[in-house]
C-alpha cells in the first residue's frame, strides 16, 4: 500500500481558477493540476510556479503544474470548472449560455475520458444551467455534479452582518436558497450570530437592506473593479466545498443539486443545503418552507428553468 | 490596558499588494489597509471587499479596507510597499529609477506623516536603490527601513532543489546574498537538504544550473505570463518577513539592510542575512566569504552604486 | 515603537493549566507563564520545557516559562486561573467552596499586584462562584473578570450532536445558559445544524438524551478516567477564550459573567451569552426567554447564589 | 469511488500516546483509535472522548475513539506504538527488555493480523531494539516498520540553540544520528540558524553544553517532572513522521531505520537519516563521516546490539 496525495484539477486559470489551485496548495488539500486552452498554456504553467515557489516560505508542500493536456488530470479526485467566457456588453443572454455551454461539454468530455471516477464542482455562470450541462454530458450519477453558489453568498451575507454588528465572522451563520443573485432566497430566520436569531439583532431595514446587498454582491464588486469580477471569496467558496469532500466531512453546506421530487422540483439543478462528504453529494436536506419562501424558490426555479431552455440538450 | 489588532497597510493595490493583504488577512496578523492613488480607489475597494467576503469561508477575522486616502493608514505597525510602475519597452533604466524614485518619495512622506513610529518593508525595483530613496525619504533609523528580495530568491532556489531530489520543501533551505536578479549572490555551501549540504546531494552542473535559473526566476516567470510578472511567492515572501516583526518571532532572513561598515560597504542598501525581530531590523549577521563570494559581493554592490546615482537624493 | 508579544499566565499547573499553556503557545497566541506552588516548581518547569521541546517540532515561537514565582507573571495581558482542589471523598461542598475560595484569593492578591491591567478568565469550580471571589478580591472591573463554563458545556453538546447526525462539528452550534453541570439551561431552539435548528433534524427523546448527557458531560469522563477529569475540551474551551480577547475578536461567546440587572439578576456571576473582544468582556447579550427557561435559570442562579453564602467575602 | 479518511491507531493510551492522539486529531491527520489493555479501556475511552469535545472548538473533524479491541484498528494507514512499561527502581536493564519485547510481540501480531499493509512507528524505549523486535514479529518489509528517536532529539537540541541565540526555532536545524540517549551522535557541523553553520555563531564550550544536554534532554525532564517522563515533544515528534508518511511528503527526517550494509552495519536498527514519504521509508540517506563520528556512531551501534543481545528473537 502506498499512501498517495490527493489530486485536484482545476479547469480555467483565470482569477479564480488561479486563486482556488492557490488556496488547495496552501492548504496541503491535493496536488493540483491547473488547465487551461493551449494558448494560455505559457501563462498558466507560470501561474503554476510562481504558487509553487510560494510553498518554501508558507510551508505547503503540494504540486502545483498548468497543462493544456487533459491527460495530466487523469485520476483527479475532484474536477473544478471555472471556465467559461463572462458576459460581455452587447452579448445576449442566450450568446452567453450557449457559448459556455459548448465549453462545458468539451471540457466535461475530456474531464470524463481521464477522470471516471472524479467528482465535478463547477462554477461558470450561469451556474445551475451550466452544472446540468455538465451533469448531462458527463453521466456521472448526481451525487459527482454540483455546483457552487450557496457558500459564496452566505459568505457575503455573514461579512455584511458581521460588520452592521461589529462581530467575529466566524460567530455569524447565513443561510441562502435558490439561484445566484437575483434568484436567491436568503432565509434570514435560519441565520444567526452566535446563535441568536438575527431578526432579534438587526431591525428590520437593516436586515432587508443587508439581504439585498447580498443579492447583488457580484455586481459590486464588478461595479467597483470596474473591469473583471470577484475571485477570492469565490475561490474560498469552492475550496470548502472541496475540502469537505476531500476530506469526508459531512459539511451541510448549500450546493447546486440535481432535485429529483425534493423542494417540489423535478429534473433541475438548484441551490439547496446538502451534506457534503467522501462521496459528493450525500444527502439534500429538505427544509419546511414558508408560502413567501415557496414563492421565492419557484421564482428562482423558474429562472433556472428559462436558462436551461436555451441549453441544446433539452 | 485594551488589546488592539495590529495593523499593516500596503501600499499598491496591484496582483503583489493585494496578494500581499490577502496572505496578512488570512494570517489574521493585522488588519490590513490597501492604498492606491486615487484614479483607482474603487478597484482598490472592490478588491479589498472581496478578500473580506473570504472571511467567513476561510475562518479569518482581520479587517481589509480599500482607500486612497493616507489618513486611513495612521498608526500602522508595518507599512509594504510594492507601489510603482514596471520597466516598459523602450523605456531607459535611468528612467524608470527617476519614476519610481518620485513614487517612492511622496508615498514615504505620507506614510511617516501617519505612521511615525512604522516599520517599512519596500518591494518595488530595483529594491535596493528604491529602499534606500525611502530610507533618506523617510529620517527612519535604518533598524525601520528594509527591503525585500533575499526570502524571494532563496524560496525559489529551494523549490527548485526540492524537485530535483522530489523532496519535501520544508527540508531545504537556500542561501542568497547580494542584489536582486543577475546579482544576486547564492551561497550555496550555505544550502541544505535536511541539514546535507547540496553539493554533497546534487551534481555540480544540475546545482549550477539551478543557481542560474534562480538568478533569472523572476524573468523566467515574466516570460510565462507573458504580460505581467510574478506576485504569489513575492507577496508570501513579504508577509513572512512582516509576520516575523510583528510576531517578534527574531528570524533570521535575509533582507535588503542598510549597511554601515558590514561587509565592508558603508552606506549603500544590500541584501544580507539578518534577524528580523520586534524592532525591525534587530541584527546584520556577517558571515566569512570566500574570495569568489566576496567578488561577487562586490560585484552586486557595484550594481546598486550604480542604480543609486540616478537617485536625485544623493 | 517595538512590537512586543502578547504574555498569558497560567495559574495551575495540573492537567487542563498544562495543556492550556500548550494550545496557546501552539497557536502563537502568546508568551506563556506556567504557575504553581513552590513545591510544584520543578514538576511545572519540567512541563514547560517540554512543551518548549515540541515548539521546533510543530514549528511555533512562544516561550513556555514554568515558575512559582509571581514575578515572572509581571505585565501579562490574560491570567487563566485553575488553580484549585477538586472534591475529595468525605469532603463537604463548603469545605470545598472554603479551600478553594482561598486559594483563589491569595492566587489573585499576587496576580493583581504584578498585571494590574489584566484581564483574568477563572476555571476553577465551582466556578461562578470562584470567579465572583476573584472579582471581590482583584477589585477589577467586571470587565476583566470572567469564568469558563458555557464554551466547554456547548462543546459538548455539540459533539454529541455531530455523533447523531454524523455531521461536521463546524456546523453545529450549540447555546447554554446558566451553570455548570446540573444547572446547565440548555438553549436547544438556539441550536442548529448548518443554521437548521436540531428540534427538526433530532426526535425529541434523542434531543433530551443529549441534553442530558450534556449536563452530566463532566461526570461522563471522570467516571470512564477513574482517576481525575476532563482536561482536553476544557483546556481548548478557554483557549478559545482567550484568544477572542487577545486578537479583538468580538467571539459571541457564553462566558460566566457579573450580571447588575441582566436577566434580572443582581450581583451574581452567571453563565450568559457575551460579547469577548480586546477589553475582556464587551458586552453581556439579552435574550427573550421561555418561562420554562426563565425558570431554569432561576434554578441555577439559587444555585450559584447558595454557593456564594459560603463565601467568606458576602 | 469514496474519499475515506485516513487511519491511524495509536497503541498505548499513557501521556506519550494520549498526546499523539490529540496532535494527529487536530492536524485531521486521520481518525484516531487508542487502544491499551481491557483494564485500561474504560480511562482510554473517557481520554478519546475528552480529545473528541475538543474537536468543536478546535475545529477539527476527526473521530477519536478509546477501545481494548485491536479489531477497531482493522484498516489503519499507520499503527504507532507507543505501549509498554518504564524501567522501575530496582528493575534491570535486561528484565525492562525482556517485558517491552513481549508487549512488543503480543501488540504486534494483534496490528499485523488487522492491518496488514500498515506502516508501523515504533517508541517504546529500549526503542532501536523494540523496533528490531516489532520487525521481526510483524514480517514487515523494513520500509514499514521504523522507530522516533532523532526527530525529538534534534527538537531538543534545536530548543537549547534557539535559547542560546535567541533566535526563532523555525531558524534552527539540528541532525542527530545513532542512539537515543547518551547513544546519541550529534552533527554539530551539519546543525545551523538560517543556514548558518553553529559552529561560527556559539563558541565551542557552550555548544558541547548544548550538545551535552542534549544527550541528557530526555533525564533532564524526567528529573524536573519527579513522576514520569515527557510527553509533549515526543508526541509532536511521532506526529512529524506520521505526516511525512500519511501526506506522501518526501521528508528528510532522522529515523530509527533497519540497515542493511548502510554505514557499514548489517542487520540492526539504528538512527540514520532518512526520507520519509508514502511508502514509510523511502530511502536511507547515506553520508560521509569524520573518523569521530563513526567511532561515536559504532559505539551507538555497539549499545543497540548489546540490548538486542537480551532479545529471544536472535
Amino acid at each position: 500500500m502506498t499512501l498517495r496525495r490527493k489530486k485536484v484539477s482545476v479547469i480555467g486559470a483565470g482569477f479564480t481558477g488561479a486563486t482556488t489551485a492557490f488556496l488547495l496548495a496552501q492548504k496541503e488539500l491535493a496536488d493540483v493540476v491547473i488547465v487551461d486552452i493551449p494558448q494560455m498554456e505559457n501563462p498558466t504553467k507560470g501561474k503554476a510556479l510562481d504558487m509553487l515557489e510560494a510553498g518554501p516560505v508558507q510551508g505547503f508542500d503540494a504540486n502545483v503544474t498548468g497543462t493544456s493536456n487533459y491527460e495530466d488530470t487523469a485520476g483527479s479526485d475532484i474536477v473544478i470548472i471555472t471556465a467559461g467566457i463572462a458576459r460581455k456588453p452587447g452579448m445576449s443572454r442566450d450568446d452567453l449560455v450557449a457559448t459556455n455551454e459548448k465549453i462545458m461539454r468539451s471540457v466535461t468530455k475530456e474531464v470524463v475520458a481521464h477522470s471516471p471516477e472524479t467528482v465535478i464542482i463547477v462554477l461558470t455562470n450561469p451556474v445551475d444551467a451550466m452544472t446540468y450541462a455538465v451533469y448531462k454530458e458527463s453521466g456521472f450519477p448526481k451525487e459527482r455534479v454540483i455546483g457552487q453558489s450557496g457558500v459564496l453568498d452566505s459568505a457575503r451575507f455573514r461579512t455584511f452582518v458581521a460588520q452592521e454588528l461589529k462581530l467575529s465572522v466566524k460567530d455569524i451563520t447565513g443561510f441562502v436558497l435558490g439561484g445566484h443573485g437575483d434568484d436567491m432566497v436568503p432565509l434570514v430566520r435560519y441565520s444567526y450570530a452566535g446563535g441568536i436569531p438575527l431578526e432579534t439583532l438587526i431591525p428590520k431595514d437593516r436586515l432587508e437592506a443587508i439581504v439585498e446587498r447580498t443579492r447583488k454582491g457580484g455586481g459590486e464588486i464588478v461595479n467597483l473593479l470596474g473591469n473583471g469580477s470577484a475571485y477570492y471569496a469565490p475561490a474560498a467558496s469552492i475550496v470548502e466545498m472541496a475540502e469537505a469532500i476531500l476530506k469526508d466531512q459531512r459539511r451541510v453546506l448549500p450546493a447546486i443539486a440535481y432535485l429529483e421530487g425534493e423542494y417540489g422540483y423535478e429534473g433541475i439543478y438548484l441551490g439547496v443545503p446538502t451534506i457534503l462528504g467522501g462521496n459528493g453529494l450525500e444527502q439534500i436536506i429538505e427544509l419546511n418552507l414558508t408560502e413567501d419562501e415557496k414563492s421565492a424558490l419557484n421564482q428562482s426555479a423558474e429562472s433556472v428553468r428559462n436558462v436551461m431552455k436555451v441549453l441544446s440538450a433539452n
